[in-house]
């Protein structure tokens, strides 16, 4: 389970994995897609795999955001206590970092006041085109007509996220980086442990 | 399930899908990564998701083929009747494609013809550098010595793969094909029928 249904998360300390991953996404900033990570959780016992943008870490916490569609199909996966893995691949440094953990979904019904400040936040940040398709006709129904998509510049220029616009946090609990460059290549997995610190061991690719 | 148990498969009639997933790969043909694709499967109940290179079609069918090393996480994942769900997102493109359906695991106790034939192509089709990984200690366990890892050229230059050499075959079930270019995007659904047929439907994005 994410700490969110019982405290107040933030500030952690920095997990070890921080650091490699933030080395990571510096040295492929120049890529948008390095911010392009998949997202597999569980839909009616099987395995559901998408692209999902990375939105920065939560305030002070190794918790990773992501924003979401509330009537898309993900979200049915992420009832409390829902589970994900999420699989980042570096293209131009060649790493690749799986983290495990706990999903919690924040909705226009969430009642954490760091939470509901986390949305509103993401909202903000979002670009008025991004923010459109949340205006869009329900994603993965039949395709409606072009006009359907017209959304006004006005209508997303508000400050308050429409009900459709949800966050998606992921407390990782176990993350595993490979680094495919070298022969041998170098492996690491980071568990969480009960104490909320991390064992960190060097294990074979 | 797969066909793999019952029936031998292919050749089938191309999925409707595989036009555009192959102007897919040819447009993105420039980048070693357009191959790498991340495969989401299930262990102990709980999504699991790492990258896997995409090795081609099953002989004359529409079914993708991977190759792992049988000592690894994933084939515990593996069992009959496993269901995995691919996405495969094309960065020169900007397009995804997600790929869900049965999984098979060939190792060297298959008993299929045809299977055992594919799982030799694809062992006889490996660099000397990537078979020599199916000869490193034990993926996963903790760090073994650096010598353990200098596998002499001569091993792997035998035409019979070794027992930790897996092919995996994943059958698509159904397809997500999103193409982010344009506004609003274009987003187009392929659901697998029982007679083998593939319905096609545009959805919304």
């Amino acid at each position: 389970m994410s700490d969110f249904g019982t405290t107040v998360v933030g500030p952690d300390p920095l997990a070890p994995w921080r650091s490699p991953l933030g080395r990571a996404l510096h040295r492929n900033r120049s890529q948008p897609h390095s911010r392009y990570v998949q997202l597999a959780t569980l839909a009616d016992g099987r395995p559901s795999n998408r692209t999902v943008v990375f939105r920065g870490f939560y305030d002070g916490s190794n918790t990773l955001m992501f924003v979401t569609d509330t009537r898309s199909a993900k979200v049915a996966d992420l009832s409390p206590g829902a589970w994900g893995e999420l699989c980042w691949y570096f293209t131009q440094t060649r790493e690749q970092f799986r983290l495990a953990g706990a999903i919690t979904l924040v909705t226009a019904d969430t009642v954490h006041w760091g939470l509901i400040q986390a949305r509103q936040h993401r909202w903000e940040a979002l670009s008025a085109a991004s923010r459109q398709s949340f205006y869009w006709p329900p994603p993965g129904d039949l395709r409606a007509e072009d006009t359907a998509f017209a959304i006004p510049a006005e209508a997303v220029a508000v400050s308050t996220p429409p009900p459709t616009f949800g966050l998606v946090l992921l407390q990782p609990d176990w993350v595993d980086h490979l680094e495919l460059r070298g022969n041998p290549q170098t492996r690491t997995q980071y568990q969480r442990q009960s104490d909320g610190g991390w064992q960190v061991m060097a294990v074979n690719p």
